[in-house]
């Protein structure tokens, strides 16, 4: 991987700013896949081996245990999810890059009762076959409150 | 237009980025003039005969017309708005360009009450005197819920 | 500066990319380090000399002012913050770029409870040492709630 100052020709610094944006949209698409519930969607955005760090003892690893995850763990338990990405920074001081977001999410949960919430992702970004993918995302939870 | 397999001189690749920003923008630009009241900016995002769904039957065409419904349908209606756009992504597969983005929203109801509302916009974009524009937004709504 | 006009080679349209892409990272930055309490990387957005705004009398000048007040004024008044930046849009037409974005924040207040807030923050942006920095952020209030 190039860090910031490898990358000097005009091609280089083009490449970087289209990095930047398929990492962005990668964030996106979590979002559009995970909360319209399009398997294939939420699928294509992970590398092969990727992990999902939801907690100690719930980080599933490569996409099929992913797809699974979604599906037995967010849209089972949940009848509606929103979340909304900000904040999106990428780092390429790393030997990978790397990727910060803050979501604000509201839930309904299948009592028909909300929730919101708020994380942070940390992402570790790596290409396969030509593409930018997510390798890893750890979600750090800020506050899951009832709303009223 | 180009699809992604036809971008490859550097040219196109820096024109394609610059596309995606001008594309983005439009969808803040929605935000800011609708928000902050200000009609010639909201008038400003969308092509000559755009179109805007908000329902079967609320589908405002052309600049006049789409005008008139911020003015007597959402100004009037609504003491505050306020649409906070995230997970926007552009797709360049179709004869247009599509972007969608997902929207959470916070209004004021004339009664001083507030609502909470979420929803996703399909939009097309065509290019007009070398700018891109909105030519089609459909507002597809998830929620309008009371806030206490 | 060079406005829209002003931007013709391939090269600066590069450079002109990564400029914007460079004050958007500013403002997500301003998320992560007021809402992390991270002094270093909250106070590294800003220029040397730049101007805080967030109220008549209440605009920190200069970096050190500037981190004094978050320390001073947020941290030891809220006991969490969570700012997500949206809508962020450059401005390329005046002496100096612009930038706008809308911001929806939730807070805890030291009590416990919780209020939802609103804002639009208007953005000076300079170049010092080759790096793109807040000059001016003025903070304009649309609401502060409680949330149940």
């Amino acid at each position: 991987m190039t860090t910031t100052s490898d990358v000097t020709t005009l091609e280089e610094r083009v490449a970087r700013l289209e990095a930047q944006e398929e990492m962005r949209r990668l964030a996106h698409e979590y979002c559009h896949g995970l909360d319209k519930r399009d398997a294939d969607r939420f699928e294509a955005i992970w590398s092969d081996d990727a992990v999902w760090v939801l907690g100690d003892e719930l980080q599933p690893q490569g996409r099929e245990a992913i797809g699974a995850m979604a599906r037995d763990g967010v849209w089972a338990g949940l009848s509606e999810t929103h979340h909304w990405t900000t904040n999106f920074v990428v780092d390429w001081t790393s030997d990978r890059p790397r990727g910060t977001c803050d979501v604000t999410a509201t839930v309904r949960q299948n009592d028909g009762t909300w929730l919101r919430a708020a994380a942070t992702y940390l992402d570790q970004y790596v290409k396969q076959d030509g593409h930018w993918l997510i390798a890893r995302r750890e979600a750090h939870t800020h506050f899951t409150e009832p709303l009223a």
